[in-house]
């Protein structure tokens, strides 16, 4: 099977104009099929503060009430998705920039309100590929913001790691999916902080050791967790990398520098 | 040749949630080719005032300084955009929401600053159709928002009306193209604000009089303009109608109640 890259990148990378040019560079020489998926967390918070609107959170989680799920329709897809596209196509690269919603790309339902009510936030029920390969046959190269909608009219605020996981894992029958997240640090870090801590390899028990222990916290619990998943479904290779290592990690020239999810034993042999 | 449409929507249709809806539900039923172009100058003045940023205009125009044109790309590309097109979804409509960035569909450069220097503005080069195109062949409805790049990284505001006719002029060596233009009145009419005195047919030599007696003023003067350079551009029909008579007046059983270009007279008649 042919091989194709679904990256993703977070919002401190889009906040970092030196860091996030870098990333585009690289992000464009890539000659395989790709998706970009992209976050934009702290701009969405800025922009609210701006408009005087407050940003509730839970657990670390933002809340997504109405005026909420305005703001991140207006700046996931709008102000990043735009000025995203805008950038790569400088770069020569054909970018189009969609939301869920754009050809029905990702359909979702509004996640439960118990145990708690995240607001307008949706869990993802599928991704359809058809329209996307449609795309990628075309020579387009697709950048989506974290926003799905029901199709029953409403838009819903999704997290962008589980659309970059879902995505991948759908197009696995088709293609040797590799799912890289891009961010600021090198990888998952043994000690947080700790540069020189990156771990080459994780697996999904020491990273429950991890947790346990309080070294692998926050936002980096569900981002690692989302990449299991995708591991277990069926999508090749999952790594976690510095934004601006993406094409060393890719042509396997970067030494050692970023992590990379490794399977679960396979239980057969464990019997 | 077969038929297309394009089909323009300005921000007084979308703030009015009753007859937007109305408009949504006649528009999917369009069987033929179709591109909605959206408009939203109400929606960016509202967000930019909720931010604190001044609204600068000029002889009725909207300066984009660098904090409007990031609000224009929230609220265009983003906020109105994804809306539309959630909307057109839940109606079974397979819609894609795009800038001219996107695809690479509208490359613009920005204006000379002399005489007036209207900021981040974009005066279009060039329409791609290739990729439009390649949407319509695989069943996907394109909504347009009102912003194009100029191939270097930066987005432009570029007035929705003026794209509207430059999309329908590019497409006119491929389909018979109508270009309607949807607001909250019934066409242009002869004396401001009289619904009864709605022109059937306005011809270029009477639009020059009635704006000569300051019948048609402000925004209609260029909206009417870039109209009857469509129609001398080879699309062939040219219409301002309500919002909520698209479907009988394209149908022709609406009585009337709308305002089609007519062209100029032949000049070879003439001589």
């Amino acid at each position: 099977m042919n091989k194709m890259y679904v990256i993703k990148i977070g919002g401190r990378v889009i906040d970092d104009d030196a860091l996030l040019s870098e990333f585009l560079d690289q992000f464009v020489q890539i000659e395989e099929p790709k998706i970009l998926v992209h976050g934009g967390g702290s701009q969405a918070t800025a922009v609210a503060r701006a408009m005087g609107i407050d940003v509730k959170m839970t657990n670390g989680r933002r809340i997504t009430d109405a005026d909420t799920l305005e703001i991140v329709t207006m700046v996931y897809g709008g102000l990043i998705n735009k000025t995203l596209v805008a950038q790569i196509q400088k770069r020569g690269c054909n970018a189009i920039g969609l939301s869920g919603a754009d050809g029905n790309i990702i359909r979702a339902h509004k996640r439960e309100s118990h145990p708690v009510d995240y607001g307008h936030v949706g869990d993802i029920d599928q991704v359809h590929t058809d329209t996307l390969e449609t795309f990628l046959d075309n020579g387009l190269t697709t950048v989506i913001a974290p926003l799905t909608h029901d199709g029953n009219g409403a838009l819903l605020n999704t997290n962008a790691d589980t659309i970059a996981a879902m995505i991948a894992t759908a197009f696995t029958t088709k293609y040797e999916l590799e799912l890289i997240t891009c961010f600021e640090q090198a990888g998952v870090m043994e000690s947080r902080d700790e540069m020189q801590s990156v771990l080459h390899e994780l697996s999904y028990e020491y990273f429950t050791a991890l947790k346990n222990a309080g070294h692998v916290t926050d936002g980096m619990i569900p981002k690692i967790e989302t990449g299991f998943q995708a591991l277990e479904s069926g999508v090749s290779d999952v790594k976690i990398c510095y934004a601006g290592s993406l094409l060393s990690v890719l042509q396997g020239t970067s030494r050692g520098r970023y992590t990379t999810f490794t399977r679960k034993k396979d239980r057969s042999y464990e019997s």
